[in-house]
């Protein structure tokens, strides 16, 4: 493949997906000492750049492919791309996912015109099965990133970039499989091999970047992340051959880096960014690399967070952030004891958003209570405030982050 | 006042206010049957259209005006205007906030660069004391809405929905005090008489819909909603002229198809938009009027959203939509019962979320325990299938909302 298969890419999707803003944040770029541009693909069409890869895939089948239909195998983004890439070009796409997959991206992979299977606990199992269906059903499978067509496709953001910012000095995008870094890599190197392609990972599963050091690509041991959209424990062969060859350098974000970012963008841009969409910007952020001063473009890769998973990423980026923080205090258990705790934390500006009161745990000595006060504070400053005040009134008081 | 001033507004506010996109939205052009454009004034700077009116006004104030200072009160979203215009204009702006207003909003604003003053419990206490400190400090006093450069401003969102779809044919807009839609009105219809101005307020605070049915603006009996924006509870005498003269009709909505319509920009097209921003999309999906495949333009006027107050955001509108639903059964107080209410639950694929499990209560009987699940399901007919398998196996159900 070379990046004619990427400008073609860019043809056949005219109209189908869509040219998704790049955004000048003045807030972030004062954050990050940099110019920085945010890719929007999380307002991509079904929530992720995925369909760009999944529908250049399709759409390079035969008539005799497209008969047969495809099959692919994902618990999230791509489940979606593939439906809907189907649907737009009258393929019968069927869709195998974990039973474990969040019923959000069932319903929205159903939507899209997708076959869902559901099948197996993990993705493993879900794989397995659809790539035996595929057998049985003589249909094309569609690999999420190990596919020339599909990384051409993917490559389509880079394009988009080049266009929209043409003096961008630096590009920095997710990795998990490599599909998307792997195809914005090759457009942008191609055209100007000044241009820094910097790849991001969390430290979770950073398969890539440790598939590097060993020169191939390398399964590796993942423990459970917030972007759970790049946790792929092995990179592709072909997206890892083109890292290799086109991409600067590899950076890690941790889960505390990832929810302040997901808070930050949705409180202060309006939007809804998932953790592997906003590891790019995170790395920024948290100056993973001396970049400074320099117009660099931030791909948030996807939007698609399960609602019952928002609440709990707004709480982990207020406690992050120094915005929230329980308390718990014991008292001695008589009238008006209470009320002095709350209004030592009222003196302060602490806002109180819950109160637990228990007399009962195997801890609290006969004679006193509880207290568990979680409170909206203003930063870590404000917390050490409250919490020597509290310490000075002589209770005894812990700080804990849920 | 005049359409000039609204022109003249816009090029005075160049390179200070967004041009917000207008956004076609393929999903709510299904389900509104018509083609729905989305007019994005949540990624306005400081989150909402308000520091258009703001910067407009302060920008008309003389030298001397503008060395004694400006002075605001304001819970929300005009206070961040005001600040934000009074920093880039180097003008000193004082803005009164109620010691209740959210504490992200009280930081906004002074990252904005405004002096906030906490005083007052409610907004009409802050406004009180603002009105006195205006006196003191011989400072000019920023109103809200009701003042002619403060529309003029507003007013030129409505010259960018002109440019940026000529042939709309209708556009809906929030009503709190009547400044935006006074504005976007007088806009629209001196460019163009044909193309409807409606507005959208809300049930609990009809105040101008019930102030066109006196021929004044009146006071209205308010109830707490979602859309707290746009809760004021007396429209402004400048802004009621101009309603009454150009705005073809008025429509509200409720509190539950706020909280769908706020989920679902948040779900599908990645955007935090407030309540208060919401409404003019909700009347067009909840069909308060008899437009049928028409271009549409709703203008999504702010995304101010107190971060703490998103999760109740979501579980109302995943609760409205069918999509979570608590269930109390009342079960024996013996081994395995609880299995078999889970397994029950688990066959029909409804994901459970919460258990409580509990033994003490007023209505529950020695031998008995009381269950309270919640669980995400995927529809309202969902929830009733998990409700008649429940009832067939002869357990005592409730269901709930929460």
């Amino acid at each position: 493949m070379n990046i004619d298969d990427i400008i073609i890419a860019r043809e056949k999707m005219k109209g189908i997906v869509h040219t998704t803003p790049l955004d000048y944040s003045k807030t972030f770029s004062k954050l990050a000492h940099n110019e920085v541009y945010l890719k929007l693909e999380n307002l991509q069409k079904t929530g992720s750049f995925k369909v760009r890869g999944s529908y250049n895939k399709l759409i390079s089948l035969s008539a005799e492919e497209c008969k047969s239909g495809v099959v692919a195998a994902s618990a999230g983004n791509h489940a979606q791309g593939v439906a809907y890439s189907s649907q737009m070009l009258g393929v019968s796409g069927t869709i195998v996912m974990p039973k474990t997959a969040p019923l959000s991206k069932v319903l929205a992979t159903k939507q899209y015109g997708g076959q869902v299977i559901l099948e197996g606990a993990v993705f493993d199992e879900a794989l397995a099965y659809a790539l035996e269906l595929k057998d049985q059903m003589n249909a094309t499978f569609i690999h999420a990133f190990d596919d020339e067509a599909v990384i051409a496709g993917q490559g389509t953001v880079g394009l988009e970039i080049l266009d929209q910012l043409p003096d961008v000095e630096a590009i920095f995008c997710p990795i998990g499989g490599g599909g998307l870094i792997a195809g914005v890599a090759m457009a942008v190197k191609e055209k100007n091999p000044q241009i820094k392609v910097y790849g991001v990972q969390t430290l979770a599963c950073p398969s890539m970047k440790q598939s590097l050091l060993e020169n191939k690509p390398v399964m590796v041991d993942a423990v459970p992340t917030m972007a759970d959209g790049i946790a792929v424990k092995k990179p592709g062969q072909i997206p890892f051959e083109l890292v290799q060859k086109y991409v600067d350098d590899i950076f890690c974000v941790d889960e505390m880096e990832i929810a302040r970012t997901m808070l930050m963008l949705l409180e202060r841009n309006k939007l809804l960014v998932e953790g592997s969409g906003a590891v790019s910007l995170s790395s920024l952020l948290y100056e993973k690399i001396k970049v400074k001063e320099k117009k660099v473009a931030a791909v948030l890769s996807g939007g698609n967070v399960d609602m019952n998973f928002i609440s709990s990423i707004i709480n982990r980026g207020m406690v992050e952030s120094g915005r929230y923080v329980t308390f718990t205090i014991t008292i001695k258990d008589k009238p008006g004891e209470l009320q002095k705790v709350l209004s030592a934390l009222a003196e302060l500006d602490a806002n109180i958003q819950t109160v637990n009161h228990q007399r009962m745990g195997k801890d609290i000595y006969p004679g006193y209570t509880q207290l568990e006060i979680s409170v909206e504070t203003k930063n870590h400053d404000h917390i050490q405030q409250l919490y020597q005040a509290l310490t000075k009134k002589n209770y005894n008081v812990e700080m804990s982050h849920f």
